[in-house]
């Protein structure tokens, strides 16, 4: 039985995908190593420093599948030792004479500092993938509604009337930022580690660089120059992204809670069947998939702070900041991937109310309309006055329960015929404009990108 | 097989205790929460609400070993309800004329927020249990160590002599107001929750108060008041003691680390029969629990953190802060619970080297004699003077290269017998005195408290 | 002028209040310096180290006002020393014979965390003040509001009905769980400090104890017992508990703020003459001192959460951690005052709308009856029948525009007499009774204690 | 006076630099808005919306020395309105017949947002100047000391030997990588925001986008395609790279910390005449620049998180995280320039005593000789043979007091000369292959790079 409850049975699936977990789970852990170990042993046959068939054997016994867990958790615990419990349970399965060349002259962090490269370049591109297919339904969202006019709302109070399209576009120009910070990272993330016990290399003689750059490129990594045992920051960025990502997917599904209240009813969640959202209140529908978000993004940014304190580390290896990365490396990656999977479902299903959007606009009295009436004012009574008068007015009219419309009437700014036009259609200024841009500009960029990372 | 690193078969002794994670994994958050159920159950039973049949069969049934997890699993995941697929794997293990009665008029959280009051009594139990331990075995070293003297150390560099037990006092020192706080939180911490979907208690008539008090005492807990289901102080200071907790022992942590270090010496880490240090520098000895304190504590704050944050909730029942203590709140308390096994396993362990500090003392010329030499030569010459003149002579001495004490004669500020008197052994000021006073103090606390919580 | 936008002219009332600017500010923290290093000088002269004329004199000079600031700080800057500039910059202000006996045998953190100490008893009182203030505030609304229903809400989602005073009483019972952790730890955290370089006293041969004992009565703090240059639990607790206060606070702000909206209308902040909410949109009126609230509480965590990390120190000092706690610890509790100063404007203004409360209850078809209807089908039908024919009921319901109670009547779960019944009045559960629970408990708490702290 | 110690007479040099003041103070921040607010007069009188001779005066009397802060302050608050203190206050200075024209259709973000871009366009400019003045000094202390060996350390215990060279180019590189996010995100962040109350550029009629994109131009920033008041990712993205630029700095003086410990004193900082490490310990010299790097790393890190969460915006204007942002991205600036100033100096003046170095090598026995020692054993015995009688041979000879050499003859493992040359010169193993290839790469992009950014 599993003790933390993001990987409860009953509730893993809250907490990271089946994806990110295949990667960074035990199993994906430890073949991770396994692989990193492999690679190692056929880097050293060929340079000659261990026997060629020692190197296949390991190759092919470096399976996760074929550890036996509990005997390396019992050679772990005896060693206190956070590699050798791995590396005793493989050469128990090793034929005899491959067992003394498994892990010859590595430290634990060449291991899983290449193995956390490797996975990091599995979890940017599920990333990848699924901010681009994010992006992709913000895009529809944003030429769907390009025209549905909707509040604009700011302190949570209905101001200037925008378009849903808009926001759809200004979500989708977010995450595109994010792919352009993943592309940009990537060549500083997916590089391989080798160095030894204090990074010198010293156990390969002369050939260290050169046996670093060959075990580097048989991962598919680039070669780092110099050990990075305690330079950390790319850790640290990577992991923020993520938790930038998860900002970025909180603010969506904010929006869609605070709009799916009853009393405002202009975004929803779909609703799967069987779904109980309350067994005491039958009538509700919770927003489920839009509040996960934030706390998944509370959680993210929580663990990605401890990434960025272990940027700080002393000497060659520093025990203190490089632990605390192994919780919160993957913590933030499999938060990160939860909130990509539940943000897909979410933009993918939300239900876009219109005519709700509408009849807000018009709620209220329509005064909304005021910065419009204030563009119009303004040429003919100069800004300072027609501010004024246009605050008096409105502050007046809104006392007195009048709509907007009779209040501008009433206060002499605007001719009946005027008011009613200029309160007859919600004037969304220049957002369809702002989505057609953005659309188009996203649509170059998603050509003439790959649709894999890196 | 787990997918966090910090259930991992391998490491999870480094993340949590056993004690710990029978309260707070899998099967014990399912047992209390399945205990609360049963003595809603029996409390509604009473109350007439639900027949006694149904109540005996609730309570002998909710066991976490009948409940089928696949099956809860599914249910949840369907449901998409935190808590139905609980009930129904429940239900499914109950006679059929009882199934009905499980859960009546609850909501998710009266469940999971009484279940974590009961599990904060035990985790506080092991804390308040763990805490006197090493508190005790500070006290010893206090004693023990109360007139071995070693270098004062400010800003990485030493200074003044203190004692070793002086040292071991203010450990012990801050260990006692941990304590302080957590009696003093009990009663603040250990109440139930009970109030149905809004927390109106609706559902239970005119009797909801009594029903709640009832209720409450059955699960050996304080009465609340008014439901609190969005007023979540009380585990955010919880788990910020926990993480202060952490914070003191990754103090003595640290203190261990640096005073490990070859060129220092004055303390080490016992080393247990079968640990590998280093694989490629076998020579080495890590300080490796002290170490560990330090990562457990940075994770223990990010945890506890979030905690904080979720203080800020809206309305009767928000999402967002509260998922999110679903994790931080038992990650918090694994955390610490580990950090406290480790503190006592390096703090008994402890191997205190009166010897190196000794010659710690007498090296780099016996600078550390500053301070006493000052307060000698202050009603001589005045303090300026005596600081100005002080400063002058130690410095030149220092860059010739002479001893303190022949510095000090050199610059006629004392005569040879003085100097040498001076320097012959280290003053510890009052270290012993303030040492006396705290092992006095908390000899006393001990005797006057209860050796269990709360 | 000040560069920090949080002293800046134009923003400072937002970020701190006068009250708390004139213990934590320049002027402030200086005389706070002051007061203890003339008190020092007092305890010294009476011990007979220095004479009484110098300690007269240090006592009179030691005047923010009197110091030479810009002469302070060049000498800070050209000795790198924390304290020396105001040293000499007092001594350049004492008549000759008494420069000399100035800081004596101190070191920074006697002054500083003594200082501390001082201001903390100063702004605690504050914080006393307010939260009584803010408390009764929220029990006359709780006794005002007992009876006014409104919707609960979950997840954003109307739910069953509570009345606003039993949501006041809640927020008035967080806030005197605060009371009572302010009361609790004074005695932890009204300690002087007094040890000299390392804390060991040294300078003060066999009297030192005796002379900090003195000197922590002098200043009307408690004696420490130990030194506690690096145990810096303390200031971590009090600027947590600041932090949870704001975090409290911010509750209660992101209530206003959302039903506020104009969508829902219940609660609405006053507004002051002259209030421009905006300039381009001149009908809105924002929740500034809600949102406000949230924005404090955000950044008295950021700044608590740098204390908490201050309490991992090394040695007897540690500069790296202490130097945080420069910034961290004035910058919580001014955050926090300004936050305790905006609730009390926010509580004691608040308006209001019962008649929102009322309507908004209507609206949507009054499907928040659903628990109460649930309750009453309960023993009629049993809990799983009554729930599903309930939930099918009311989402058929709702899905054909029906109201609660046509829905009711429609599925033949009531009939129309019950069902009109049931709906007409909200039923708001025990919300009365445990609204009376808790402002009794609560009278009775502030009439046996003082209105000072501590 | 100013009130936040960051700003203090005494310490202001401690938390910012003159240039990020003269930027950042109040004095900076109001040019910066009156420049903003200048460029839309004239973006707007070459639209034909206001006249000429208006945005001319404008121009010409938007300038922070003469506005009246008082004055603007006391508007502030009599409006409760963030911008129009200042509006009023530059009206107040304005010929009449320009009064009108200020700030027309804008809103408060338009101009604070736009002017942090400004701002940061400074600050990045300060911080790639100064990144690439540390990377220089790093990189000649890379070549210089490229040989001169010193004990790697891992766990704070010395291990393998490496070079300081090698040391500081890791350090180099790691600088390199944040010079290459300066310049990957500049093109993200410096854009300019215009678009009115909640963004829809509705005041301008058609012609918003196309006077949003002259408005940026005149200010030499990009335009940013649709308004970005809520999606705050940029800003979070810079302050994070400031906070970890500092974490990189703090590793930089966290190992100078560390290695002034007289009993290791391998690195030793400067020290400028005049400085008093301790008044009652005048022998000590503390690590002060080293210390301080750390503390600003933490307030960068707490001030950088809170601009992470507020990424989470709602709506078209959200407060509470746009209010924190005003506080937490000027602080993360002061911050992360101190601390580069601060390296600079540290880095430029680091005393660098390779005889210690030396020393240490050959202290203890010279232990650290083990990796080499067993990669020359691992092709004789195999590598666990070669481990297996290292580890027992040299923890013998350890515990019997032998020097490495002894300890590797006496066991049989060396004859006597082999021993003697293994541990006669320190192998630090390719790490001046790594030294070369870093300080390579890095000229090369230095060459190919402009000495100013963007």
């Amino acid at each position: 039985m599993t003790d933390r409850i993001t990987d409860s049975v009953l509730y893993r699936h809250l907490w990271g995908t089946d994806e990110a977990r295949a990667v960074l789970g035990e199993e994906g852990r430890l073949q991770g190593w396994l692989d990193v170990i492999a690679a190692l042993a056929r880097v050293q046959a060929e340079a000659g420093l261990i026997p060629e068939q020692a190197a296949r054997e390991i190759t092919e016994h470096a399976q996760a599948a074929l550890i036996d867990l509990g005997y390396a958790a019992g050679q772990t615990r005896q060693s206190s030792h956070s590699m050798l419990g791995l590396i005793r349970a493989l050469q128990a399965v090793l034929p005899e004479d491959a067992r003394d060349y498994v892990y010859a002259g590595a430290t634990v962090q060449d291991i899983t500092d290449t193995g956390t490269a490797l996975a990091l370049r599995r979890i940017g591109g599920l990333a990848w993938r699924d901010l681009r297919r994010i992006e992709a339904r913000l895009l529809e969202l944003a030429v769907e509604h390009r025209d549905t006019a909707m509040p604009g709302r700011t302190h949570g109070q209905p101001g200037s009337p925008v378009t849903f399209g808009w926001k759809a576009a200004s979500w989708a120009d977010e995450i595109r930022r994010h792919l352009d910070r993943l592309r940009e990272g990537a060549p500083r993330w997916l590089v391989g580690q080798l160095g030894g016990g204090t990074g010198s290399l010293v156990f390969y003689g002369d050939q260290g660089p050169a046996i670093r750059a060959r075990f580097c490129a048989a991962l598919g990594l680039a070669d780092p120059g110099i050990s990075w045992l305690t330079a950390r920051d790319r850790g640290a960025e990577f992991t923020q992204l993520l938790a930038l990502i998860c900002g970025t997917l909180a603010r969506i599904g904010g929006e869609v809670y605070e709009l799916q209240r009853p009393e405002i009813g202009e975004l929803r969640e779909a609703v799967k069947d069987g779904t109980v959202g309350s067994i005491t209140m039958p009538h509700k529908q919770n927003p489920e998939a839009s509040e996960h978000l934030d706390t998944l993004a509370r959680l993210a940014r929580s663990s990605a702070a401890v990434m960025s304190e272990a940027v700080v580390q002393q000497h060659e290896r520093d025990g203190r900041g490089w632990k605390a990365e192994w919780v919160a490396w993957p913590e933030t990656c499999l938060l990160a991937t939860a909130a990509l999977k539940i943000a897909i479902g979410l933009t993918e299903g939300l239900i876009v109310d219109a005519e709700a959007m509408r009849r807000n606009l018009a709620r209220h009295g329509g005064y909304q309309v005021s910065e419009r009436a204030l563009a119009l004012l303004t040429p003919r009574l100069g800004p300072r006055v027609a501010q004024d008068r246009l605050q008096r007015a409105l502050a007046g009219g809104r006392a007195a329960g009048r709509t907007s419309s009779q209040a501008l009437v009433q206060d002499g700014l605007f001719s009946p015929a005027e008011a009613s036009y200029l309160t007859a259609e919600p004037d969304t200024g220049s957002c369809q404009q702002m989505t057609d841009l953005i659309t188009e500009r996203a649509k170059l960029a998603r050509a003439a990108e790959p649709q894999e990372w890196p």
